[in-house]
This record gives C-alpha cells, sequence and structure tokens, in this order.
C-alpha cells in the first residue's frame, strides 16, 4: 500500500525475488476466465486447490453478482485467485439495425441492442474496496492510473495481449504480467481494438510466434493462451518463455464448470465441424465450432460488440449457447479439474524430461 | 530394396529401434525447402555440417536442374539430405484471364498464364533412379504406390500436412514421417486442396494445435514447420510432440541462402509490416510480408496455381520478389547457417532445461 507505488506507477511484482502468483504458482495452469456462465466459482476453488490459478469471470455480471462470485470463491478456498474485467470499447451503431432486420427475416427473435459499459468502473471500485490477488483485463488496457491504483490495494495486474504492439501499450502502462492469446484461442479475441474491416482478428499471430515476439520486447511474465489442451501444450509454451499456461476450453467439460449442455456436447461430439472466427453471436470476432447460424449469418454481422450480443441473447436462450471453443477442443477431456490440473502436470513433466533428454545439457 | 516392401507399401522405418534420418537428427532442426532461390547446395551442406538437415527445394526445377542441384550438394557433403517436390494439382483456370487484365489496368506487364505438372513425374523418376535419403511432398500426397518405390529405393517418404485429416491420409499412404505446417508459416500452404473460397489456408491450425491433432491420429515421426526462428521455439515444438523443427524464415537471411537482396532487406527491416495470406503473387494461399501490390491484387487473384505463379513471373523480375515470410520474421538473424544450427541447439538446451527444472520429475 506504499504511495511511492502509486506515484511511480512502477511495481516491481516481475522483477526477479519479488512474489508473484502467476509467475510463482505451484502448478503453472491458470484456469481462463469464461464469461456468460462457464466458470463457476466451483470451477475457481477447484483449480486452486490442485495448485492452479482461477479467474473469476467479471465480464457481462453486475457489480453486486461480482461480489457474490468472489464471496462464493472465498467460501470454498482460502487460495489465491483471479478475476477478469472486459474493457468497454468505443460505441458502434453501423450496421446493427441491418443485422438485426435480417435475423428477424430469417424467423429469429432478436433482443434489443444497447451499448453498455458492462458496469466496468462500478466493478473496478468494488476490486479497489475489496481487493482481490489478480486482476487481469480484456479487450484493452485500462490507464496507468486504474493499473497503479489496483498494485497499491495489493493487487497484481495482468492485461491480455494479442502480439507485441499490444504488449508495449500493456507494459508502459505497468502491467506486472501479460496474458498472450494466440490465434487458436477459443471465444474472444482479445485485441485492443476490433477493426471492422477484419473479421481475422488482427494479423492473428499462432501462439509460439506471439510469444516470442512478445518474449523480444518486454521481460514480464507472460501467461500462454489459445489451444492449449494437455500438458505436452502446457510444456511447449513454458519452453517458448512463459510461466504458465492459460486454458480455456480444456475445463468447460470439468463438471465444475458451468457449461450449457448444448454446448458440452458440441464440444465433445466424435468429429466435430471445425472452429472458424465469427462475429455473428456478438458483434466481436470470437472463435467457436462452426454451425449454421454463424456461418449463415456471420459474413453480414457488424463490428458492434456488444450491442450484437444482446441483439443475439433471445435467439441464444431459445435455440442454444455460442458453442466456444479453441482449435484444440477435439482433444478436451472430461475430468474434474482437480484431476485434470494433475493430469497437465504429470504431462507436461514428462514432456519436459523428453526434451531435456533430447537436447543435452545447454553448451 | 525387398520387393516385400513394395508390396506390403508399409516400411517401418518410423517403427522403434529402426533408424529415420527425421527422428534421429544430431540437432533436430531442419531447414525447410524454399523453392525459387532460396535454398541453394551450399545452404544444404552448412546445415548437414552443423548437424541437422537440409532439403534441396524441388519446385519449379527442370529435372536437369534438380539432378544438378543434388549432385551439388553431394560435392559438398556426404551426409544426409532431403529433396522437396510439389505434388501437382487440378488444373485452374476461372479468374485468370481477368486478373491478367487486371494487373495490366493497373501497369504491369503479366506473363503468359499456363498449367504445368511441374515436371513431378520427371523430377519423381530421377529420385527412383538416383535415389536421396529424404523425400518430402507439399500440395498434395503421392499415392501408395509412389510412396513404397521410394521407400523400396531406400529413401524416407515425409509428406507436408496442415491438419488431421491430411495426416490420416498421408499415414493410409504409407508415409514415414509428416511435415506438420501450423498457419504462422511462410509461404505456400502446404494444403492438400486450395479452397478457392477459402482464402485463409482452410482451418489455418496454430503449429501446436497442428501437433497435438496430428499426433492423435497418429504415431509416425512429425516435423514441426511455422513461426519456428529460435531455440525456444525448438524445444517448444519437441515438447509438444515433433522429432524436429522445419525452420524456413529463419534461414533466408543466412549468406548461404540465395535470397534476392529486397527480399532480405525486407526481412530484416526495422518494423516492417505484418504478414498475411495472399494469392497475389502464384495463385495458391500463402504468407509474405504485407506489401502494396498483394493488398491491391490479393483479393481479386484467382485460385489458380501455378497460372498465376507464370502470370507473375515478369512482374516480380521487374519490381521485387513475392517477400515470403513467416510471422515470427521480425525475430530472423543474420548468421552463417552452420552458427545459427548451433545457436538454435543451445538455446534449446537452455529452453528444455529450464522447462524440466519448473515441471519437476514425471509422477
Amino acid at each position: 500500500m506504499s504511495p511511492c507505488r502509486w506515484w511511480s506507477g512502477a511495481r516491481p511484482a516481475h522483477d526477479a525475488g519479488v512474489p508473484s502468483v502467476l509467475a510463482d504458482l505451484h502448478v503453472p495452469v491458470v484456469a481462463a476466465p469464461m464469461a456468460g456462465g462457464a466458470t463457476t466459482p466451483e470451477l475457481v476453488a477447484a483449480v486452486a486447490a490442485a495448485g492452479g490459478l482461477g479467474f473469476v469471470a467479471g465480464g457481462y455480471l453486475t457489480q453486486d453478482a461480482l461480489r457474490e462470485r468472489i464471496a462464493a470463491v472465498r467460501a470454498l478456498s482460502d487460495r489465491a485467485f483471479g478475476v477478469n474485467l472486459f474493457v468497454p470499447g468505443p460505441v458502434r451503431e453501423d450496421g446493427v439495425a441491418a443485422y438485426a432486420e435480417r435475423l428477424r427475416a430469417a424467423g429469429y427473435a432478436p433482443g434489443e441492442p444497447r451499448h453498455d459499459d458492462d458496469g466496468y468502473p462500478a466493478k473496478l471500485a468494488l476490486l479497489l474496496a475489496e481487493p482481490v490477488p489478480v486482476v487481469s483485463f480484456t479487450f484493452g488496457c485500462p490507464g496507468a492510473q486504474v493499473i497503479g491504483a489496483l498494485q497499491d490495494a495489493g493487487t497484481e495486474v495482468a492485461v491480455t495481449v494479442t502480439g507485441p504492439a499490444e504488449a508495449r501499450l500493456a507494459v508502459a502502462a505497468g502491467a506486472d504480467a501479460l496474458v498472450v492469446q494466440g490465434t487458436e484461442a477459443g471465444a474472444h479475441r482479445g485485441t485492443f481494438v476490433d477493426d471492422p474491416d477484419d473479421p481475422a482478428g488482427g494479423e492473428a499471430l499462432g501462439l509460439l510466434v506471439a510469444l516470442r515476439l512478445v518474449a523480444a520486447v518486454t521481460d514480464r511474465p507472460l501467461v500462454a493462451a489459445g489451444g492449449i489442451v494437455d500438458g505436452s501444450g502446457v510444456a511447449a509454451v513454458l519452453a517458448a518463455g512463459a510461466v504458465a499456461a492459460q486454458l480455456g476450453t480444456a475445463f468447460l467439460a470439468c463438471p465444475e464448470a458451468g457449461t450449457r449442455p448444448a454446448h458440452r456436447a458440441a464440444l465433445t461430439a466424435a468429429d466435430g465441424p471445425p472452429t472458424a472466427f465469427t462475429r455473428a453471436w456478438t458483434g466481436r470476432t470470437a472463435r467457436g465450432i462452426r454451425t449454421d447460424f454463424a456461418d449463415t449469418h456471420g459474413p453480414a454481422a457488424p463490428a458492434a460488440y456488444p450491442q450484437v450480443h444482446h441483439l443475439t441473447a433471445p435467439i441464444r436462450a431459445e435455440h442454444g449457447p455460442a458453442p466456444w471453443a479453441g482449435q484444440a477442443y477435439p482433444l478436451v477431456r472430461t475430468l474434474p479439474a482437480a484431476e485434470l490440473v494433475g493430469l497437465l502436470r504429470d504431462e507436461a513433466a514428462v514432456a519436459a524430461q523428453r526434451v531435456a533428454a533430447r537436447c543435452g545439457a545447454p553448451a
């Protein structure tokens, strides 16, 4: 709580010798925040109990709901955990009315589109008043004052980035750590800006490349996200310079997850369709299992988040949820979360020993 | 040369205990075949001398030119090497004339478009008559008879794949090993089919995911390709299950490479543009550094390889080569090839030891 930190804007959590929750996990596995119901307090607590780190998904929640979720995690676990917030973006209206009309013409009953800030200021105020060990941000980078205030409250701050340009901005704003998201990742791309002209989510760097490019511009701890589904993948991203692997899709089939039955069935179906990026569901580029709805309407969906999210809410309620999934979803295993974390740890150890034997001692 | 192998179609090079050039390299680094001039016999020999494996790039060469390149490698090195061939695809004419007209209207002087089979049957006959240690294929999978004949001649056969569906086909055809190409890779996507409706090169699996999905359908040795540029990346793909890493872009700045000066300058420029997929240069989806030419004309380029390759040949001769590059090109280092292989080995050893220490012993 040193006022020096506030003014200097430089929290040394990433410096050698200073403890960092993300860099010093017992098992280098993070359960990604999955907003909309998949992440539950039970999932966060189970991952923590197994030595990993879980994130409460603050997106779409009111301040009160976020407070309740945090309290529920604390009731289940006395271990460290994180909270993720969506950074609100610019208001975009272009194409929203036409997309609503298109969906109505196709026989759907869309909801009322509206822009909102996801209750971001109120949730931020909550996290400053009642601090948590780690806060991560997605869809943008808060200013240095916000990051500094969280750090002064004792919170380690991570920012989700998809490449080196965003990494530079996050480091300049004082982030303690970066979550580096590759193109393989399920659900929303974490790009700071969703370019209306680019449905592919920017340069769409593969995770290995993103890690190496980001590591070249900062020595902050990197958490790798995107397409990691087993311990070989965990060991691989550690080799590429990450301090931990963040897995989302891999936890969706856990019994502790709040994954809806239709989503769970799609994830675990044999020979399911591949994934693709689409704006069909929310107006922001996101990766999910291909569906007729996304294939048909995605190309016409405007870059207007969260208007389109609200527009499709009743459609999702009636016809089934957006089947978010990373590219590796065919390899998802249905296991209790703590068992999965233990399995990831064991698989990573085997992979690491194998590679060390193959590569020999450093020269 | 056992006739049994021919008839059974099953060469056991991938079985435990049977030597495999690709699986048993002294240094698990392969210099990718880079057709069009970048790969030289000097590059292949230098990589071999350092304990890696180089590939003669057979694409675009006549049978005679390929014979000369192979002889040149043998004159420089007595170590193992490979030869890569392009598998010819279907003839496609749609949109070629319109694209030529578009380029003329933009002030360019395009060449005569034509389909050809790249001299594939003649080069295959050469490799059967005068066998080499390893042959890899790109753009498709030869039939089991062709693969069996090469194996009977003592050659280890690898097929380039971009995902598990292609891997299944290659394994069914008898391939000894698979080169698994991620979306990060520079130059042409190795997809068996270039879907005219999909400029993104299919599902565009990130390399880590592609490796894990392919490893789930076969136990053949996997060589990982796409965005690997340093030893951390080499260690990462070994952790993900590969027996070796294939690097292309990383070798383009080596003095032994035949990289044209303008291409070399683009690769090593500070803060260069990102890469993107385009059909602008050849009619087949390929990744290169973004240019005005590709940005302007790529969206109008038809899926017609190699017609468009011949169409743009005089344009490339006059205005500069297609600046092929993988996503990690900003990290390319300018070093003699043997030094680069040694550095990759040392970096991989450091990364491997670090990960083994972090992950602990297997349970």
